[in-house]
């Protein structure tokens, strides 16, 4: 069946009411009936509910065949507490049909993709999917298609109830010996553990695994200890100085920088650049430049910006110690000045993946966003953007909070090259829709501006303000004119991965990729 | 059916599975598969909730006759919010058949019971009931049976679906116009909402009510915008200046203060009294005079108190300023220099009725309580304790956190005079039962001191320490020496109250009283 962005989505993922797309607000006012966990009660007192090892911990959370384990990503690059347990249920546990339930999966996780390749691991649902994993998903070797989420679409999942934990496993900085946690203090903090306190409140059971242990209680924490089942103290969670990685850092490529600068301008073309707007930018080179020339913008109109909203760089919290920012709510830390900054800024604030992206809830974080600066690996000439697969076909990417904050924000704007290496990233068709390109409003690229034409009101400001813009039909054209036009993709019919929107229905499916032949 | 404490529970009661008291930690270890509130989707950005009338905000509620709504006393004698509310749904819209929850009710709460003799108010959960409320229901005049919960037990009712709230409508002190809320700032400050937070957790819809609107966003905040429907704003909340009542005055009562000496003298003999220990007292007289004489045992032998716990008096925020207190975590605040000492000090911290008490989440903060010392209207020779109906049988008191505490806590001491007006405190067996006799470790009165049998170890550490301590029955047998022994109540079979204990059983019933005829 067709859905409202064009894409076939086959029947067989059709059922128990699951839907296809039908648009950006589709289900705004609808009544949801939340799921319910079944949790253990501790009515009589524990003095500690410490246990000496993983297993220990899995086995009083009555971990068995075909469960459903959950970990956040907030460790990055450097986590070692999915591998760590995945390998106890496993190896040690000798445990099958494993499904986990992540909000990202990349390069630190490589185990996980033995472990689909041996078919131990039959389930992923995740929003990023990366190296190996993406690989090995890609090929058809995990038993059931992954499930690609936004950062908002996960908790609604979780919620209705379509993602039920039985074990969510917490990676911790710090625990007291009831289980309050936190990413902040320890020896590996990694700052906001927004992408994981969701979870507890929803899943069967919870451990938290922690490499420091601190005097109870932990407080003030992102886990409570009324929702966690145990306390598992390991060597080291994980390698905190991994958190950052060399996208996330300040660019110096001077056509990176002049994208940046038009972005900045395009800001204050508008009008809801004024005093209190609010403001996300994502964590690759242009976008945290974009934050460098809105300072300017700032300084000159004399305004401060409200509300600093997402994954947190040290660039947004400098933004803060100059006083042009009141408060930065914060999911996840890009590097180690943000958790630093985050552990010492009242006003710089931890959230809930719910709390910021969910668009089941009452009113999400992303709602309140003026801007949104994102980035794509491709965008379509509907304005459609791609980012999970590669222009190869395979899953290398994450939606993360792209498809929430593009629907909640006034005016998000795509930063991206006009191409990249011998590929158009402004093309006719994107292999994979993540954010559909209804909520997409201006693109900014390297060789012009495209305004989306649902927004006319943008497009006035923009000619107001003296800054050009083009059909993006023109920038698709003048990257074909560089690259060439690009061969179509030739897939299996097997369905590897569905991409979920965030409320739920189904935006796309990735299928298995025919290996090239000559 | 006869239950662990002797009381006759009648089987029209014994449906659904419910079942009556069994003992201390009947509950402990079992599975809870918790309720699921029906909740209303804000996909799309709304730039304000507010409604400009309670009424409004019903309407858009769904506000019908059969409802349940809820309601937090943190405004104490104060509260304007639950008249106001009802009013409209019952006066202006016609509505009946309503059921109120609410954390407490009392004087300031007189109308609902004009609405319950009126029948449009047709049951009431709660767990204070005084004044004309007290009255009516006690008069028989509800359709049926109050339901009488513990702190802890409101939450555990909540989260099984026992309770199911259409409407919470929450006092707010400030709020946004996105409903981001709290007890702090504003006209009407009354400082912590731990006894409301809970509520829209679960509640289907959240209304907040408000008498101060601030800027966006009122962060950190304790009802967060995920959860609100609705903002009201109205003249005044209520009159913050009567949250202190008169029995939470520092007494200068000769005989309290040699009482509670006796408190603090028992405390510092046992091996609980260390460095770190964790204490909450009640806002009674006596109870609250403890904490000065405590302080000269914490001085003497050099420690600190890691954790105060409970509603939160000016006299333990004291005791933090001068470096004696670690954390004080807070459901309530009993005068407005507690509710300015929250509002100012990091380590005061503010939780929820759940996290405070609820005996079926896993490990609330009484299950961490070392000493907790409370009142009693009666106390009868099995240590079982009344706070819920006065000597002629009327409703006029409430179990709070008294049975919850008393269950957590390593320690747990009544202190009450042995007898008050013309009758013994001190008993053969109380009206009702609301706190079992096994979780009460030591009596103290104005007479003499009595340890439960049950505590040998707490008898040895008294002997150790020269404290002198007598059997309960002797102090019976003094109280009822002095005035008398008292006649039985005349009961008829109606039964007007059910007593819930902490873990959802049943403890007792409260019936009807029968008229007194010359």
């Amino acid at each position: 069946m067709l859905n409202k962005v064009n894409r076939e989505i086959p029947d067989e993922f059709l059922k128990n009411g699951k839907e296809v797309y039908q648009g950006k607000f589709y289900i705004d006012g609808k009544y949801v009936k939340k799921f319910a966990p079944t949790t253990k009660i501790f009515e009589k007192p524990v003095d500690s509910k410490i246990c000496k090892s993983i297993r220990e911990a899995c086995e009083k959370c009555g971990a068995k065949d075909g469960i459903t384990i959950s970990f956040h990503s907030e460790l990055r690059n450097g986590d070692y507490v999915m591998s760590m347990v995945t390998k106890v249920l496993i190896e040690e546990m000798g445990l099958k049909d494993i499904t986990v339930a992540a909000t990202s999966l990349g390069d630190a996780q490589d185990l996980i993709a033995d472990y689909i390749e041996q078919g131990k691991i039959i389930g992923i649902q995740t929003s990023g999917i990366r190296g190996r994993i993406g690989e090995v998903v890609s090929a058809g070797k995990l038993k059931t298609p992954a499930i690609i989420r936004s950062h908002g679409g996960r908790p609604r999942a979780i919620e209705a109830g379509e993602v039920q934990i039985d074990i969510a496993f917490m990676a911790a900085s710090t625990s007291d010996n009831q289980g309050n946690s936190k990413g902040t203090g320890g020896k590996n903090d990694f700052g906001s553990m927004g992408f994981g306190m969701h979870d507890p409140l929803y899943a069967n059971h919870t451990v938290i695994v922690t490499d420091t242990l601190v005097p109870y209680p932990n407080v003030p924490c992102s886990v409570n200890a009324i929702n966690v089942d145990c306390v598992v103290v390991v060597d080291e969670i994980g390698n905190n100085k991994k958190i950052q990685t060399k996208e996330a850092r300040m660019t110096d490529n001077p056509r990176e920088l002049m994208m940046a600068e038009n972005v900045a301008n395009i800001i204050a073309a508008t009008p809801y650049f004024k005093e209190g707007f609010s403001f996300q930018t994502g964590a690759g080179g242009p976008s945290l430049a974009v934050t460098r020339f809105l300072e300017n913008h700032m300084c000159e109109k004399g305004i401060k910006m409200n509300m600093a909203l997402g994954g947190v760089t040290n660039s947004i919290c400098e933004l803060m110690d100059k006083g042009l920012v009141n408060h930065i709510f914060d999911t996840q830390n890009f590097d180690l000045g943000a958790v630093k900054h985050l552990a010492e800024n009242p006003n710089h604030h931890e959230i809930s993946i719910s709390q910021y992206a969910n668009p089941a809830n009452k009113g999400a974080f992303v709602n309140m966003l003026d801007f949104v600066v994102l980035s794509a690996l491709e965008i379509d000439t509907n304005f459609n953007v791609n980012v999970i697969t590669g222009s190869d076909g395979i899953l290398r990417g994450a939606p993360g909070g792209h498809p929430d904050t593009a629907a909640g924000s006034k005016c998000c704007i795509i930063v991206t090259p006009l191409t990249r290496g011998r590929m158009a990233t402004v093309c006719e068709k994107v292999v994979t829709i993540t954010t559909p390109g209804d909520c997409i409003d201006i693109l900014v690229t390297d060789y012009r501006i495209a305004v989306n034409p649902l927004r006319q009101d943008l497009v006035e400001c923009l000619d107001k303000a003296g800054i050009k813009h083009v059909s993006i039909e023109e920038l698709k054209n003048k990257a074909y004119s560089l690259v060439g036009t690009p061969a179509d993709l030739k897939w299996e019919d097997k369905v590897v991965a569905i991409v979920e929107a965030r409320d739920g229905t189904i935006l796309d499916v990735v299928r298995k990729i025919k290996p090239y032949t000559l």
